[in-house]
């Protein structure tokens, strides 16, 4: 039987790679790029499209099904990516179409944290489930709502957005230009801001005050090591995180959280704050039946995978 | 060609009403029985069914297509009525499975709100509508939520409980047991509950001061006459929920939210709070792109005729 391979394109602020991946989900092909390299999206459609087309030479025109892209604020059903802040690109960028054009190929386009949500669907932790929610902790806190096993995009695409959800008035400066987002306390800049607020305050002992910039993985370290602050942070963090999910649950009664990304990174230690948070906020009808879990795909690039299964 | 009838049930806290529904929902037949008079729900099941039976006489029996019941704490999935306090019955009773038993016809179950978020997309305003929004505002805040047509159950069949996501912490006691749920600011019962501490805390005139006890109706009249305190109650009641819509936009992306139940008779005068709050908390991606309407329904039997169309 011929190979049926689909080309994932994951979106990042630091990163773009591209992925030949099978039906298995096994990445036969990798490429990356930095982001940065491309003020225009055009520049992107370019580079990246003459890479896809070179490297395909290898395949017969039909093994190649799709390209399928995972970018931040991208619409599922326009194809496009729209006001993305992150990619420092104005507007409404139709780059699906722009793909086509380039490349010939069928392209479809989802926001990043859908992508990842697929990827657990489809090749992850929840390929049993019908409902389930994907968090990303990473930059910004994203998510992916699954029903039924579709993804929630509602009337206009963008629905899921966990992370814009207001938790606390007048709280933190959200890039979104609001305050006191879900994801200025609960994501790898939230913890960041968490800690640093805590050293500000005190003149408490810390192996963290030694670096110039901390970093989310430089708190778990510590909090491994014992540091106190880095400790309160990620319970702290913990703590908004679950007493929030309580609420999506009585929204969505999912079967189960996946967290992904850099923060979750830490989920030995940030999964019991989440847990015991959520069981003292939780509606008694939900009361456990929803657990949280890392992401069986996290040392693996979900958001290619999910944006490559897009065409599955 | 032969009517195809359906039996409407809608259990509410006060009363019991059945009707014999027509698929262009029509009600051609309409009894009420009080609540109170059911301890137990078996002799509820006795007395309700029997009526039934004997009005079904009237009707040959292929006509007669299914009975449809909208209760509080209902669950789709299993026609289970669950831990209901407002009804006074404990536990979790089959009320599906008794109906069958009792008539022998076939017999679903809903959530009060979801039955009166499908009469909306059957019969209402969400008629040519994929996503939407219907919030119940009695004496709690029930919400039926509908994506892609179809009523978002989740997991458990108990999703979409948009009242009991807490709004304030350590705000109002809410039924549930937890505290600063929404509906304990935005129902029929916050607005009163707010008035009255308008009305301790000052000492300003106010029409409403000479009611023993006041009822929302009694706040929209003095509204409506002038009255600050009524004016302002209305505004804050808006407020909240406003603000609350705006993050629940943020997650569902409904094409339009439907208010109905007692407190939404004063949609001329909630309406403009509520749209000023959601436009200022709004996420940017989601400005303008949702509606908030009075139910079409309102005047009629919403959940009745919703939990009809269980059978459409």
């Amino acid at each position: 039987m011929q190979n049926k391979i689909s080309i994932g394109i994951d979106i990042g602020g630091t990163n773009i790679e591209v992925g030949w991946v099978k039906a298995d989900g096994t990445v036969i092909k990798h490429l990356i790029f930095k982001t940065s390299r491309f003020e225009q999206p055009e520049l992107l459609v370019e580079e990246v499209g003459n890479a896809i087309l070179k490297e395909n030479q290898e395949f017969s025109s039909d093994e190649i099904i799709g390209i399928g892209i995972g970018a931040p604020n991208g619409n599922y059903y326009n194809g496009t990516i729209e006001f993305a802040p992150n990619l420092g690109w104005e507007g409404i960028i139709p780059l699906a179409e722009m793909f086509i054009e380039k490349t010939g190929i069928n392209t479809k386009l989802t926001n990043d944290a859908n992508a990842a949500a697929y990827a657990e669907m489809i090749y992850g932790g929840a390929q049993e489930m019908n409902d389930f929610l994907v968090v990303t902790l990473g930059t910004g806190l994203g998510s992916g709502i699954v029903i039924n096993r579709n993804i929630l995009y509602g009337s206009t695409g963008f629905a899921g957005e966990l992370g814009h959800t207001i938790v606390e008035n007048n709280g933190r400066e959200c890039g979104c230009g609001r305050k006191g987002c879900l994801e200025t306390y609960a994501s790898a800049t939230g913890i960041v801001k968490t800690i640093n607020n805590y050293l500000e305050l005190s003149k408490k002992d810390s192996s963290l005050r030694s670096l110039e910039v901390i970093e989310s993985e430089d708190i778990f370290e510590a909090a491994v090591e014992g540091d106190d602050y880095a400790n309160k942070a990620i319970e702290y963090t913990g703590t908004i995180l679950g007493k929030h999910l309580a609420d999506y649950i009585a929204l969505f009664s999912p079967e189960a959280i996946f967290l992904t990304g850099g923060l979750a990174k830490a989920h030995s230690l940030l999964i019991p704050s989440i847990e015991k948070a959520m069981d003292e906020n939780i509606l008694k009808i939900f009361k456990n039946t929803v657990k949280v879990y890392p992401s069986v795909l996290m040392e693996q690039n979900a958001g290619l995978l999910g944006a490559a299964a897009l065409h599955s």
